[in-house]
């Protein structure tokens, strides 16, 4: 694992309400398991056409006031379309106008629509260009993109060769376009679920040192017997589903999905407290003597202590962004140990 | 979608009965919902090897009586094998003759049983070959190819980045062909249904602007308490899973068959009325103001729009080859609205 | 089918036991349905980090007594990891003491955790020089790769290019391995099968003539009411399932799963007997007449043909390497119509 991400919270940039800029606000000052690991300003489908500008203007806006203060890594959402050179140019715009304005406080982008890598490649040349432009290191910004075309699905080995160095960061599949674009249809009540495509986009993310997060849940009430009510139980499936295929994260529509799936993607208390333990009694065993080191009867090679270790240093990422998570989610002494445990094979 | 195949029908070249070109005869003439998108005369499989020649001159007697009333496309598929000579000598003695006595009334050649790209772009160049002999304009005969060996499933990509400036124009399963050279076994009479070659197969199409068809459903009949019947509902429901995926059409043996496909792959009256609907509403809406555009309380951008303007472009297609289908399925208001509506998303 | 690997059973090649080398010796003198296709001397991660130096000394002790009469092939299972320089020198030390002392009791190597295209080369050459260095010829001794990285995940179809004219042969699934590399987790007790992955690399093992083997399953045993019992159905569903997608054989870590493995992966008394009798009729058709060859009421094309001779060629093949399995699977009448017919299709 690269980079935490275990929720990638989408929020309108501007909408036709008397605070354009409600949804981001509520983005920016979560709290507790409400806050998301990105937050993604979106000034793509989540704006209408015309609220484009205003949406950049929020985001440049509100930033310098609530960035400081935010846990989780900013990734706003501009235009893009391999198909379109109009929104690539207002993409192209709408990045040199966030770097040039708020840069300090923007982590990369996210590109949607992209097709094959010479398209990615495009999108990450306006990043660079944008950095050097205002003065920023080379590979400061990142670059996120949605898969949702059968071109980028197409290519996901080369992104990954490609995305193994160089700013691309993620890979987050969009299935609605997707499904779009292969004329798939919903039969019987029942979409597509492009199973394929998530562990190709998983291996593929983990062969490129990139995150993967899957696509967004929108139905996120039902009704039973006249009454409405969030749907938590549906979305706790779609989210356990894409963490056992060893996705990084899910796509949050809403505080109450970045919740859900920010303590489905964190070690569970047990893990924590198991692994914790494996390494304090690698290391004690190691201190005193020398060879194989067996732990409650297993031996520990090199793989299986990193898989240890990434439990603890997980935890230690969430508990760096944000503490009121780890501390309301794990007994106060082990996230101590966790803290202080000594990390090294040799 | 490029083209139009709801329904790709094979019928035997000859068969060994008195009229040795029923089955083609019958293919050709079928009308309303039994009228086939791809009539694919067989020349290969389906065609006894001692008939193989009276096959070619059934389809050079026959075409020209009834090709030009005949309302879908006509892509006989001839022998071919990416790993025996001899069967390509064949293909390409019997690519010569059609299009030099028939080439009028083809559309295209299937090849089956091709292998990585280059055996593929070899079939191209035959089909190129005969083209320029008989005073065909270049890329006038498409191709369209059978996937049944590992070798082509594993250049599907590379299939389609060919498929996107050339004359190779489909992708159709073959699974027993395929089942056996992988030495996949029916266990517990369930063979295997190959899920992740179809989504592949349907990203792939798509990403190269190729239609993509399911492969060939034979179990046609069942029996039960003694009575044996045609089993509607076991093709209903692969062709619906095709249909979900993203797959254009579905292979058909019987003309039962293409009646159930030429339905299932075309867009439902709901489906046309509420499409027409939003693009009459957004039409309405364009003329009497700026900007954004919402129809029924949805924003309207341009991806949204295309899939309204595919419904739309689907049933016209549709009706200009089988009108006797469009107006059996669809009201005849609705059918009217769908082919007057103004198409233009500016 | 390249080659028969029913069964790849790993046996570690030395453990903390009176006798290191207890479960090596059981491997190579196990008899009847408990003799695997293919044994593995396991000096990876079955063998402790302090007995690696004693595994490699049991191999060389035991294979001069016992190789000559195993009906089998032997693989060592040496020690490589595509991103640990250390653990490719142990594998290339591991690799040239075994071809030097017993390269003529050994079929092949199998390298764990290799990487892309150029990881599985490095191996491949490892092998090619110790053959040089000992004097035997170019190719003489195979190389097969356990997959269990997303990099070699990723470049399946490269390896299945190159293995279609190198030393490779085989592709092993690693799934333990695999699912710590993608960061999959258990939910509810259920690990993710990985059904894309399989399906994949078992196309490229036919694409590329390699062999396909499935992941271990290491739940040996099932408790129930307070009694502990061996789990064979469980085993037998996953190897049922590995069968249906052609892979050609699985893992098996005890002789109890061999016995398993080596049944479900032959050919049922059932399938030689048709298939016997269809290439018996077949033979007597072709010889007393012309043309195409009809048997029961079926066309007999090259492609069928071969299929039949497939299942006869594997009982042979078999028959050879573990003729008590054979004796005690067919009738003594069957089996030697299958020895005795003969086989070609013109």
């Amino acid at each position: 694992m690269t980079q935490l991400c275990r929720t990638f919270q989408t929020a309108p940039a501007a909408v036709p309400k008397d605070n354009t800029a409600k949804y981001l606000e509520s983005g920016l000052t979560a709290d507790g398991f409400q806050a998301p690991d990105w937050l993604v300003p979106d000034i793509e489908d989540g704006t209408a056409p015309s609220m484009k500008d205003e949406a950049v203007e929020n985001v440049i806006d509100l930033l310098p006031k609530y960035a400081p203060d935010f846990g989780g890594e900013i990734w706003p959402r501009v235009e893009w379309a391999n198909d379109d050179e109009r929104f690539r140019e207002r993409g192209r715009e709408q990045i040199h106008r966030l770097v040039a304005e708020v840069g300090d406080h923007v982590d990369g982008f996210v590109a949607p629509k992209v097709g094959r890598l010479d398209d990615v490649q495009e999108a990450a040349g306006v990043v660079a260009e944008a950095e050097r432009e205002y003065g920023y290191d080379d590979g400061s910004l990142g670059l996120s993109v949605i898969v949702e075309t059968p071109q980028a699905r197409s290519d996901l080995r080369e992104l990954a060769l490609f995305g193994a160095d160089s700013r691309l960061e993620g890979l987050v599949f969009g299935p609605v376009d997707y499904t779009a674009e292969l004329g798939g249809r919903e039969i019987d009540g029942e979409r597509p679920r492009w199973d394929g495509l998530l562990e190709t986009m998983s291996n593929e993310a983990s062969a490129g040192g990139l995150v993967a997060i899957g696509g967004p849940f929108d139905q996120l009430y039902a009704e039973r017997a006249g009454v409405t009510y969030y749907d938590a139980p549906a979305y706790a499936d779609q989210v356990e589903f894409e963490a056992q295929f060893g996705l990084d994260g899910s796509w949050s529509l809403h505080p109450k999905q970045t919740v859900q799936a920010n303590r489905i993607h964190m070690p569970t208390p047990e893990e924590l407290e198991r692994d914790v333990h494996k390494i304090e009694s690698f290391n004690d065993a190691k201190s005193s003597g020398t060879g194989a080191v067996m732990v409650d009867g297993q031996m520990i090679d090199e793989a299986t202590y990193r898989n240890f270790a990434n439990t603890v240093e997980t935890v230690r990422s969430i508990h760096e962004a944000h503490p009121t998570q780890t501390a309301e989610f794990y007994d106060e002494e082990l996230l101590g140990r966790a803290r202080d445990v000594e990390l090294a094979f040799r």
